[in-house]
């Protein structure tokens, strides 16, 4: 008798697949668009249009966001979207107070470059997004989220990295504003009190994506490079075998092609 | 005088552009193959074959990881590579004792159910990885930061969902074990006191990548619609405008072309 164990027939082209060769992977245009996208990708704060996004547009974006991994499946988001003049000036009065409280906390000339930089765009965005984690969406015990609680909020901030990547495939810039009072955002939204506001983001199509970040740019901070990033076995502990050789090559070789504007758009 | 405030010369082909109106979104197969990305992305517990990952393939999952958003710039980071079979097997130790734990906080059916899942494949996967989140990376104030403490952690998590995302292009699976331990977890890494572990993943070459989520086809929870999770203005709020109307359809009509297996690979 004949046996078949390791293989599979695709029926559309009657071609026998060996699952333990056979090839999951994207072919190597598709895998540039991807890369493109993450490399392309921008924290925007300044250079929003007023062009609304239209709903096929938005719709995709937000998909891609809920269709992020969560933690026992439990898709504990919410997506609110922001679009009344008057509920962004509510939100950006938020951002001026804890500006002013977050500029005394730097010192000497950190102060004065932080004042000088621009760190949102609330009112010029045509939308604004919230987006929440209910932590009882699925009831008390969540698989996964047994030992580590913030894992509601992690599968949250997944949905927010997909509709950050999407956008920017679609030609949409997004800036996440984190320099609010939380317990008033909550206030400000009608949060109940299991909810709690993980990402407030500012959408819009835009008049540029810069090439680097804007604090790489400014001198705030270097770009780290991975050889200071990657480690082997245990915390900050390096390898000399051929293969830790050969992947910090690689690592290096990658990363000058993005810094040297490979994946300019 | 002549003013050009509004337009910028290209100046590789000597064309100009009005940002107003330029497109800086990809075309229709570069957004498709992100879009795939996202939507045959998978938390993979079971199979894994041990063909290992490529020097290349992984400097570049690694990298797209490493070119994450952060808040201040201050790429709090490390990705620690776990090749050896102890080290493998001492978290596995972590993760037994705390599935057990896990196990008994369900009650009933859902415990029986709970306890045929496979959760993890950190001994069948070749290469797990801990990704790290360092607090003190650029000094005791980050961009950012000020108001919302837990940003760090979030720019780690943006990281992970890069990485998963890079990785599935790649055809490399990624299954993210958190039913573990954390302060053990540190001590087995050797992870400094101010460093936390965000994400404990195992990578490898699969089998298949299943159509839909484990827990989705097991029945334990649906998939939300769409139109339950996203809200106007305020938390759990409709609206009843057109663009609300056609944003809608537009989402009900994206996530049935989803569950019908449109962005199956």
């Amino acid at each position: 008798m004949e046996t078949c164990d390791q293989t599979i027939l695709n029926a559309e082209t009657d071609t026998v697949i060996d699952p333990s060769t056979s090839d999951h992977s994207f072919n190597e245009a598709e895998r540039d668009a991807l890369y493109q996208t993450i490399f392309s990708r921008r924290d925007v704060r300044g250079q929003f249009t007023s062009k609304p996004i239209p709903e096929d547009v938005l719709s995709r974006i937000l998909t891609a966001a809920h269709y992020a991994p969560s933690v026992g499946f439990m898709q504990p988001w919410n997506f609110i979207l922001i679009r009344g003049e008057e509920t962004k000036q509510r939100v950006h009065n938020l951002f001026k107070k804890a500006h002013d409280e977050a500029a005394d906390m730097f010192e000497g000339e950190k102060r004065d470059t932080y004042k000088t930089l621009k760190l949102e765009g609330i009112m010029e965005s045509p939308l604004n997004i919230c987006i929440t984690c209910d932590k009882d969406r699925t009831g008390p015990v969540v698989i996964g989220r047994t030992h580590i609680k913030a894992m509601d909020l992690y599968s949250t901030v997944c949905a927010v990295q997909n509709l950050w990547l999407a956008a920017r495939a679609e030609g949409v810039g997004v800036g996440w504003v984190s320099i609010l009072d939380q317990k008033k955002l909550k206030q400000t939204l009608k949060l109940p009190k299991r909810v709690t506001p993980v990402a407030y983001l500012c959408l819009g199509y835009v008049s540029e994506f810069f090439d680097k970040p804007e604090l790489q740019s400014a001198g705030w901070l270097p770009r780290l490079p991975m050889g200071d990033v990657v480690n082997f076995e245990e915390y900050d502990k390096d390898a000399n075998d051929p293969f830790a050789t050969n992947l910090f090559e690689a690592m290096k070789r990658d990363q000058k092609n993005i810094e040297d504007g490979r994946y300019r758009r």
